[in-house]
């Protein structure tokens, strides 16, 4: 039997270059079925739709929803709030007054665990209702997952700067930090690894918070680099903790939290800013320069990869293909399953719900100071086609005359 | 005559996206003229003239040029040296013994002023010699040129930058504020404005180096700008200065300066980070962020103009044209004919060298908190082909029934 209704889509938590992808699957594959009879978008998260803030996307045209795809960042908005039971409540008494029978959130996992709650309430009250966690965050930390839509394109943007922070480091040798976001995860952080091209480049070291951060082994490392070299690129997560698991930044001031308790780590340049400082008192290097990457890394425009273009827009194909052919609630999973392809199951929410993946170990060398080729191996097809690579004078050198 | 000899390329001062491209139009069209004997590049600018550090270029495939050519930061590494009379008889006993007749620097104004410097060593010593500056600097801040090569790639990064920065922003509500590089000059920042797409779009306000920047008025057009919107996207020229022309970023610390004097604006959030806890302890708000777009905007991999592209390559091409068929000196400079084209001409060293160019007033809002009009025509053309730009949903809201 069919369930008929409309569908409501939403979009939590941080933005990404293609979560926007994810909306145009959802909302052009459910515009197929003859059982929906409306297609709304909630503004702003869960929150739009407590508030009754719905866009009519049955009535939004192909072409304008193809070139939203194409934008980064939350075309519906987003929200961090993250429901209770009377939230849910709210959420129920809204979707019962609409008629809302397939309900898609795009998130991480805070946003999966949300999804569960609403599915509860739905079993508990009995009303006829399918929900779907569609996968999104530039993290990469969602377990079960092979990768996270929105990652491999963070991920680009992040292998990108550090090609250039190289080169430019090497023009105007000194130390640089590049400090880039993840979280507890260091997937995104371990992608500047790619800059390594030319057995001198950079990133010539990398910090995940998979691995206890001990200053002294840092300063160590750098020395070590910077007297081979002359020189120094390093990548640091966010995320960083000391052997307790403390976060380094932490160990700064009293930083803000978010409602889903989270630490603020960006929108700051103070964790890169303490490091620079470090090395400089420490190893007297005078040229010591510390980039934040901040929000360019989830929302720059015009720094995507294909490859997650492709995969955003199947997932929210997916979701609506299991939700309205299938009658099954679940989070949609990206596997691979092969050099390169992958292929998208459904999941139970609980399974996916809450829980953080990491960094596995054979991606992190011995010393915890950077990524293996198993790492690599694992990230290169998600970079996509046409992913540039920088290129490095091979002429001779000419003869000295002068004998300095 | 004919001046037989050696050609010396080099580049100074930071690196850009396409400086790589006037270095190959130097070496590809050098190496065309018979009178010349080998066309070397000096390793690390002024520097590797002394060290007699030079590459060999006529022994470099065409091929890895034009691969070079499309890599950002400087190939043949760069140098803060500013020569004085003693480093530039070094100079001139490296030339001589090695027979070089034509000296081309890419670089900024203080790079000018080297190649001013040297050309009248030749004429004392009566050395028959030519010397020309190309150039080059994402500040877009030399005299005479209605543009300099770097500077449409940079702005091009920041546009995409702040494009991506407001739809952040506008799914997550709250102040924005993004500190640019350009020094004295706000011709990078004010390229942030190609963002306001919507109505509604930032960066809301715009402060730049050009106009003197009072702590209570962007107190109150922040506060204005988010009463409005509930939100605010801000951009800021790294380079900002209080009424007395004394930079922002001093009060906070004292600060190193390079070997030309000049203030180390970059490589720390501190700016940002400063402007973030004013509006935080002032109004009041509570998600303000910062992001400091660092060595990204100068030598992202990725990001490129085509116009700029182009630009950079033909003002190598002409420098070696007016140098090798013209036998004369001076500074390429690159003068707009139509909307859209350009002439390059050489113009006299001591016209270019060591002076800074600022926004014309006509470029800049009468409030001093935006651009105008007239700098977006400006600035259009030479961000090239192919720039993104964001789209919104435009579907209508759907009817609430609850009646909140």
């Amino acid at each position: 039997m069919k369930l008929e209704g409309k569908v409501v889509v939403a979009q939590g938590g941080g933005p990404t270059a293609v979560i926007n992808q994810s909306l145009v699957g959802v909302v052009l594959e459910s515009r197929k079925f003859q059982q929906i009879t409306k297609v709304y978008g909630a503004i702003n998260g869960v929150k739009g739709i407590v508030n009754e803030d719905f866009l009519d996307l049955t009535q939004e045209t192909t072409n304008n929803l193809e070139r939203v795809a194409v934008t980064p960042s939350s075309a519906l908005f987003s929200t961090r709030d993250k429901p209770d039971e009377a939230y849910c409540q709210e959420i129920f008494k809204v979707f019962k007054a609409h008629d809302v029978r397939y309900f898609f959130y795009i998130g991480g996992n805070d946003s999966a665990d949300t999804v569960r709650i609403v599915n509860q309430q739905a079993e508990r009250s009995n009303y006829e209702f399918r929900a779907i966690h569609i996968p999104k965050t530039i993290d990469n930390d969602l377990v079960l997952n092979d990768h996270t839509p929105g990652y491999p394109s963070a991920a680009k943007f992040v292998a990108q700067a550090f090609i250039g922070i190289n080169l430019d480091n090497r023009a105007l040798p000194g130390v640089h930090i590049g400090v880039v976001m993840g979280r507890n995860a260091g997937f995104l952080t371990a992608a500047a690894s790619i800059a390594q091209k030319y057995p001198d480049d950079g990133p010539h070291l990398v910090y995940l918070p998979e691995r206890a951060f001990k200053t002294d082994e840092f300063l160590a490392d750098v020395k070590s680099i910077y007297d081979k070299y002359g020189r120094c690129v390093i990548a640091v997560s966010e995320g960083i903790q000391d052997e307790s698991g403390v976060p380094i930044i932490t160990k700064l001031e009293q930083k803000e939290r978010d409602s889903h308790g989270n630490l603020q780590l960006s929108g700051t340049g103070a964790l890169g800013d303490l490091l620079a400082k470090l090395v400089k008192d420490n190893l007297g290097i005078k040229r010591v320069r510390s980039d934040t990457f901040g929000y360019l890394q989830r929302s720059f425009l015009g720094c995507v990869s294909d490859v997650d273009q492709r995969e955003a827009r199947e997932v929210g194909e997916k979701a609506a293909q299991f939700a309205i052919w299938h009658n099954i609630d679940g989070s949609i999973t990206i596997h691979r399953t092969g050099f390169y392809s992958v292929d998208y199951q459904l999941s139970r929410l609980k399974d996916v719900a809450g829980l953080t993946k990491l960094m596995p170990p054979e991606f992190i060398n011995a010393r915890g100071n950077n990524v293996t080729n198993e790492f690599k191996y694992y990230l290169t097809p998600l970079l996509g086609s046409g992913m540039p690579s920088a290129s490095m004078l091979r002429a001779p050198r000419a003869e000295k005359l002068l004998e300095k």
